[in-house]
């Protein structure tokens, strides 16, 4: 048997009610009454709402992150790395779609300094796109004139997959990754 | 003089209320007063906050389905069309992004009945992308194994704008249009 921490089980109702009513409709005694506490322990693990979602979107964006870095070092061939990014990076969108969009649609409501610290692992996330592009492009395999803008779209694919994607549809989330995957190469391998 | 009618003035309002506070956290009365009016007087024009949403949402899905449709008439060309499309949708999302913000944030907030309405709009723009693709690829020209998933993809770059697009940032909606585009063809058009 699993033991679910108090911790987990306050993030996981978090999650369900931010997704279910959004961020600012939920209440906090919401958010207890869902993990079966009383609103006074909600305070025991986070000293307000915004701390809440400042958590799910802080280990969302982490392990986003974690998954493309470990994608890139999984391949030294450009088109390869490229495949196995965007494969990587739309299958986490679709099997977090929930997670993902909060993350994505209640960024406005984080404190600046958790939009700050938020914002710079974004960052990182679009850097580690732009140097796998770069890095082919220099090696002659890939071609992108406007290499942070093509970054940008790659990533675009997985990311709008939150706005929409559920699991079970008619499109597992494999089969969305692999498409991606697949444009994607389109988009950047060399063809001259 | 543009002399605006009361109508516009409360969609005006609660564009801005909604896209500030979002649909759950926005009340009538906050409209009114953004406004210039009394929660009475909203009540004349819209019998519900749901329905200045529906009115929103429907607005410019309607809108961005005219520039696709139109954008798909302007070329006979399938390479052209494909072009032209992912410009002028991209572009309309960037110069719409606030409007478009609501429209994809908050379209659980729509009635079920409004849903289907807007949601049947938003089929036919897959459609139309749809049909440009397959006419592309029966002509010879286009390639595109998954027809359905890559008019999705095209579409999903425009769409993503929203998200985080502010006018006056590092990058005009032009250049985005532009580099989305070019993205389009090479996803599309035949190599082989």
């Amino acid at each position: 048997m699993t033991t679910i921490t108090a911790r987990e089980r306050l993030i996981n109702a978090a999650v369900e009610a931010f997704s279910e009513k959004g961020f600012a409709a939920t209440t906090t005694r919401d958010i207890a009454s869902r993990a079966g506490m009383s609103p006074a322990a909600v305070y025991v693990h986070h000293d307000s709402k915004e701390s809440l979602l400042y958590t799910v979107s802080l280990d969302g964006h982490r392990s986003a992150l974690e998954i493309i870095q470990r994608a890139a070092a999984a391949s030294t061939d450009p088109v390869d790395r490229i495949r196995t990014m965007v494969f990587d990076f739309s299958l986490w969108h679709a099997d977090h779609s929930r997670v993902g969009r909060i993350v994505q649609w209640e960024y406005h409501a984080l404190t600046p300094e958790h939009r700050a610290e938020v914002g710079a692992i974004r960052r990182s996330i679009e850097r580690t796109m732009q140097d796998a592009l770069a890095d082919g492009v220099q090696q002659g395999v890939l071609d992108a004139e406007d290499v942070p803008g093509t970054a940008f779209s790659l990533l675009s694919l997985g990311v709008d997959l939150v706005r929409w994607f559920e699991p079970g549809g008619s499109r597992s989330g494999r089969e969305l990754a692999t498409l991606h995957a697949e444009l994607a190469v389109r988009m950047t391998r060399r063809t001259a």
